[in-house]
C-alpha cells in the first residue's frame, strides 16, 4: 500500500474537502493547530506543515497571532433544467468571466451526429474555451454546435458573445438541459497549464446536451473542471 | 509543462473518455489499430501499447485476428430525488453487492448536527460501506445517521440489511434526496486499495443528504466513486 502521499499532504486534502463540503464558510476560523493535532493524532509541525499547503493554494489565510481562516472555499455551482454559467457564477459571489480559445468548424462524426440529431458529415461548429471565477481558470470547454440549424452563430461567438446571447442571435430564444453526464478524471499535461493545476489533479467532467424549446438539440458540449475549485450542486 | 504522461497513456486515457461519454456499447468493435494511429497521429506500436493498458484495466478485450471490442464501460448512476444504489444498479444491467465495513457511534460534531437537525454530541451511527457492481468495487462510503430518532436501525445495518430495509425497520417508510454536492478528488493510499484502483486515481465524491416524507433528516452521507468505473448522469 506504499506511503507515497506524506501524512501532512493527507491532512491537507481532509481540510479541503472539509471545505468543499462547506462545513466552513470564507472567513471562518479553523480549529487552532491543537485542536487539529488532536483531531489527526499528529503533532503540531505537521498541522503547520498541512495549513502551510492550504494556504499555497489560496484557500487558507494566516494572521500572525490569531490563527488561520479560510479565505475561499470551491465554487457552488447548480446543475439541473436551466444552467447558466454567468447566472450561476454570479449567485456564488464570483466575478464571471470567459477566454475564446477558438472557433473551428469541421464534419461531425458519427456519434456527435447521432447526440446532435443531424447526418454525419453536416458541419459543426467547435467552440473552445476558459471559464474564469474572479480571473482563476474554473473549467475548460469545448462545445459542439449543429452550423446548418444555427445562422449568424459562429459570428456572434466570433464577435464574443456569450452562449446565451449568441443562441438568441441565431433565433433560438431560450434552451435548457436535456441531460447532464458527470465523472472524474485526472488532468492532462495540456489542461493542467490552461487550468493552472497540477498534472493529475484531479478534474469533474461534465458531458451536457441543451436543446431548445422544442426538443432540437442546440448545443453538445464537455467541460473539464477545476476539481479544487468547484463544487456541482442538485438541491430538490 | 513536461512530459510525465506518456503518449500511450494520454491516448488511452482519451479512449477511456470515450467509453464514458456512451460513445460506444459494450461489445461493440473499436476502430481499427491503423484508423486509432491516424486519428492519433502515432504509429502502431503506439497504439497498440494504448489498448494493452485498456486491457489491462478490464475495459477492452481483444481476440486475435479480429481487433479491439468493448468490455465494458462505466456504469450509468443516475442522481435525482430517488437515489436507490440496487435499483439503479440492476438498471445498468449489473449485480449490486455491498461489504459492510463497520458500524460505530460517536457524538455528532457541531458541523453534523446542523445537517442532521440534532444538537452537538447527540449520538450518530457511523456505518461504513463497499458497494461492489459485478463483484467489482465501485464506491466507498460513510453514512450518518441521528441514532436517537431512528430505534432499531443499528440492529438492522448490524443484520447486513440494505439502507432502504433499514430505515423501514426503523420506521421510516420513504426518503427523498434533499441535496447532492459533487466534486472529484484523487484517492488516497488507503482508499486505492479498497477501491482497487491506483493511488491518485481521480474519484467522484458525492455528498447527500436524504430526509423523510416530513423533510426531517435520516442520513447524511459521503461516497467516493471510482471515476473510471460510473458515470453520474442526470436526465431531465
Amino acid at each position: 500500500m506504499g506511503n507515497k502521499t506524506p501524512l501532512w499532504a493527507a491532512i491537507a486534502r481532509e481540510l479541503k474537502e472539509d471545505l468543499a463540503e462547506g462545513r466552513y464558510a470564507p472567513g471562518d476560523k479553523l480549529p487552532t493547530e491543537a485542536a487539529l493535532a488532536d483531531r489527526f493524532g499528529v503533532n503540531r509541525h505537521t498541522v503547520r506543515h498541512a495549513l502551510a499547503g492550504l494556504v499555497a493554494d489560496g484557500v487558507v489565510r494566516t494572521r500572525r497571532g490569531s490563527g488561520a481562516f479560510v479565505a475561499a472555499r470551491p465554487t457552488d455551482y447548480p446543475i439541473g433544467r436551466r444552467v447558466r454559467f454567468t447566472e450561476n457564477l454570479r449567485r456564488a459571489g464570483r466575478l464571471p468571466g470567459r477566454e475564446g480559445l477558438g472557433l473551428e468548424v469541421r464534419a461531425a462524426t458519427g456519434g456527435e451526429a447521432t447526440v446532435l440529431h443531424i447526418a454525419t458529415g453536416d458541419r459543426v461548429l467547435v467552440s473552445h474555451g476558459l471559464s474564469t471565477a474572479d480571473g482563476q481558470p474554473l473549467g475548460l470547454s469545448e462545445s459542439l454546435y449543429p452550423l446548418d440549424r444555427l445562422p449568424g452563430l459562429q459570428d456572434a461567438l466570433a464577435k464574443g458573445q456569450g452562449v446565451t446571447q449568441a443562441l438568441q442571435s441565431a433565433g433560438v430564444a431560450d434552451y435548457t438541459r436535456a441531460s447532464t453526464r458527470i465523472t472524474a478524471v485526472v488532468a492532462s499535461a495540456t489542461q493542467a497549464v490552461r487550468l493552472q493545476v497540477q498534472e493529475g489533479a484531479p478534474l469533474l467532467k461534465t458531458t451536457a446536451l441543451n436543446v431548445d424549446p422544442d426538443g432540437v438539440p442546440v448545443e453538445y458540449g464537455r467541460t473539464w473542471w477545476a476539481g479544487d475549485r468547484l463544487t456541482l450542486t442538485l438541491e430538490d
